[in-house]
């Protein structure tokens, strides 16, 4: 079956689970989030079933909820991801490593340096989830009394990433002579002055570091509003922009897909990896029974606490069996609350139903056996929903081994996910080509 | 011997050494800043020496220096502190990790997650350098037309020193209960909102991540400046200013531990560790030529182009073969330049001599076989010039290597430093208390 469609697959991960419920799952570590080897062993089973990345999901502020729901909640605690991965690196040879990273909070010359030093050490498996920050408690945490309004965010992030990619440009591939004999440990025309002065930022360089392995490590994007599909069509290489369901994916696939086109960019050179949760059971029947048990360990508090998080609106107010009232215009997400209220609608929820739903994971999921989750899988590939997905196991270590022990051979046997990886870097494995210097020529 | 005092051992680090003609050495590798396997093979050979930490220098910038001395520099291009020593962090077990973060150039709560997530991942073996960065060339790559001027960038130091610290104690050591029956993950009395204001920073806090294993990492200062020692006097548990020779440590030893004995604190919890550069040889007069060969490959060009950052101050315009004129106060380190003016004075060097001086390493260096280097180490140690020294290696492996395998048991025959490590933590290696929470008691 050689030739067919591929799908290309992340971990999601945050060290617990991102379900709210997981950690008191049975079998589950509570402690994941303080427990290094732990992480260890996860990322290479994750190697182990030839997964493309791991995919550090991050936070700049204890979550805002209440202090009844927050008690609940395993996120206020988490390694760093660039800590994090760069542990992980070196244990590992060939899985993608992938941090979220601010472009509101943080500074491009630190970022692009990071993000270089990760590809060095990585061997090239760095790729960078640009991120605009969608939560007024982060502001809080960096001096500013409010927070960015959310497509001036975007302007923003567009400028910082020309910098960063500017940054990583500073010396040609071929800079690097170290000729013992005659002392030159550089060719003196190969490095470049950046010399950014724009709306938002200004920055000198060089980098104080070679060019990454990769050219520019792997850009990630995930906004699904206007602004953020804009930005992914763009600048990203892997889009985890959220699909509901496969009329939802081959909508966003193919809206993304036209907006690189238009600007000249090759649509193949943007994979598209939704975030799936997945579930998996020796019957369909078993499956839904552990999700039933799973969200099921989600308290109400926590629930109208997630709700009102992904709304950027506190409804807790409301009657909880009522329906969702008209929710104004705020600085959160703008497409996580229209996704919401479409779901409410649809299923016509109360709030309390929709908080239990949104408190217990309101994405998309596979729930079944390993062939009704291939099923699922190879159709959304086929009918171009996706390149493949973001994987979000629903509690570990449990869920992701039973990912990668009978989900990923399933997958192989149909010919649609590899057996071995084909490149070395993230970039080669994910099918990407390496940019080129904006500002040198290179025979590399 | 056992009781005697005790040396502590740092390795202060860069990638191919701290002296400029290092990557031209025989047997050197030119590529260690590019090459991670081998900077593991270092860490671990200190290990295997027993040493206390892994010291990593820092820069924010290309170094300053025009285009004909950084072409033969191997600087331009390192890994960037926070990503090393965490990929480091996973193939070591015992030795602490301590990197060089700025407080002039970076936010706070980015600061104090990242060496929080560190201390957590290597299991308590994090410290941190805190520099304020006197480079101009800095400023300019974080949106700063002008570099901040020398003494606000302490004050700023000190505020900046309050709100990391106060982050690190957001949880209390005993606030992570999760009990999985009743759902609730940790005690809500055992968070604290950080709530600062001040003059430079505004952080609200709390940290999202757990108290880190130490409490607070271990507290690194090297400025020699007044502020400078204030600064360490206040706040450092290692102090790593250097010191030219024994009198000059002794006197510097004295004074940081008076300033901390007047303000409260034990003078035993600030270990004083100047940096030394140490070239072994089987005789003196092999260790002699050693040194002599390795400063020859500095070109004059890296030369002049050193002292004039190390003055903050361009004398390339004065004849190389008079003397140094008098140079203006300047924003740059100023016990750097007050050190070299006294170099200059005290062996009437020109400005040609003081360049290869400053070109090759002009601090305080022990060269000679196991038994000289020893005899002195121990001089310093029993005269109280000094509780240990960073060491600098002055090319590697090789410089490493001797010290480990020829310098190392030398000490330990005399009873001067550790067969093994004292305890898990580098504080408990250092022989440092584990800092109380200033928000919560607790019976850890």
């Amino acid at each position: 079956m050689s030739g067919s469609k591929q799908l290309k697959l992340g971990a999601f991960m945050r060290p617990v689970s991102i379900h709210t419920g997981a950690w008191r799952y049975p079998g589950a570590l509570p402690d994941a989030n303080f427990n290094f080897p732990a992480l260890k062993r996860f990322i290479q089973k994750l190697e182990q079933g030839k997964f493309d990345a791991f995919f550090m999901a991050d936070h700049l502020a204890v979550l805002n909820m209440p202090i009844n729901a927050l008690k609940r909640s395993h996120t206020v605690t988490s390694f760093e991801p660039f800590t994090l991965l760069s542990a992980l690196a070196s244990v590992t040879e060939h899985i993608g490593l992938v941090a979220t990273a601010s472009t509101t909070y943080d500074e491009p010359f630190h970022i692009a340096r990071r993000f270089a030093s990760l590809d060095h050490i990585s061997d090239g498996r760095a790729g960078w989830n640009i991120v605009t920050t969608s939560n007024p408690d982060a502001a809080l945490n960096f001096g500013l009394e409010e927070e960015v309004e959310h497509d001036e965010r975007y302007v923003r992030a567009r400028e910082f990433y020309d910098v960063v990619t500017g940054l990583w440009d500073s010396f040609a591939d071929d800079a690097f002579i170290r000729d013992v004999e005659s002392g030159i440990y550089f060719d003196p025309e190969k490095i470049h002055v950046l010399g950014h002065q724009g709306k938002h930022l200004s920055v000198r360089g060089p980098l104080n570091i070679a060019r990454p392995v990769q050219g520019w490590p792997v850009i990630v994007q995930a906004g699904a509003s206007e602004a953020g599909r804009q930005l992914a069509a763009e600048t990203a290489e892997m889009v985890f922009a959220p699909a509901g369901n496969l009329e939802a994916g081959k909508a966003l696939f193919a809206d993304i897909k036209k907006r690189a086109w238009i600007i000249g960019r090759d649509p193949e050179s943007i994979k598209i990896l939704p975030g799936a949760l997945v579930i998996v059971g020796e019957t369909v029947e078993e499956a839904i029974a552990k999700r039933k048990h799973l969200d099921s360990l989600v308290h109400y508090d926590s629930g109208i606490a997630s709700l009102n998080g992904a709304l950027g609106y506190d409804v807790s107010g409301f009657d909880p069996n009522g329906f969702l009232p008209e929710i104004p215009e705020t600085n959160a997400g703008r497409s996580s609350r229209e996704r919401i209220v479409a779901l409410a609608q649809r299923e016509k929820l109360t709030i309390r139903q929709l908080a239990q739903r949104v408190g217990s994971y309101g994405g998309l999921s596979f729930v079944g056996t390993p062939q009704t989750i291939a099923d699922e899988m190879e159709k959304w590939l086929i009918e171009e929903g996706s390149d493949g997905f973001n994987i979000m196991f629903p509690f570990l270590p449990e869920g992701l081994n039973d990912f990668v022990d009978k989900v990923i051979p399933e997958l192989q046997w149909r010919g649609i996910f590899r057996k071995d990886y084909e490149g070395k870097t993230l970039r080669e494995n994910l099918g990407l080509a390496r940019p080129a210097n904006r500002f040198f020529k290179s025979d590399r």
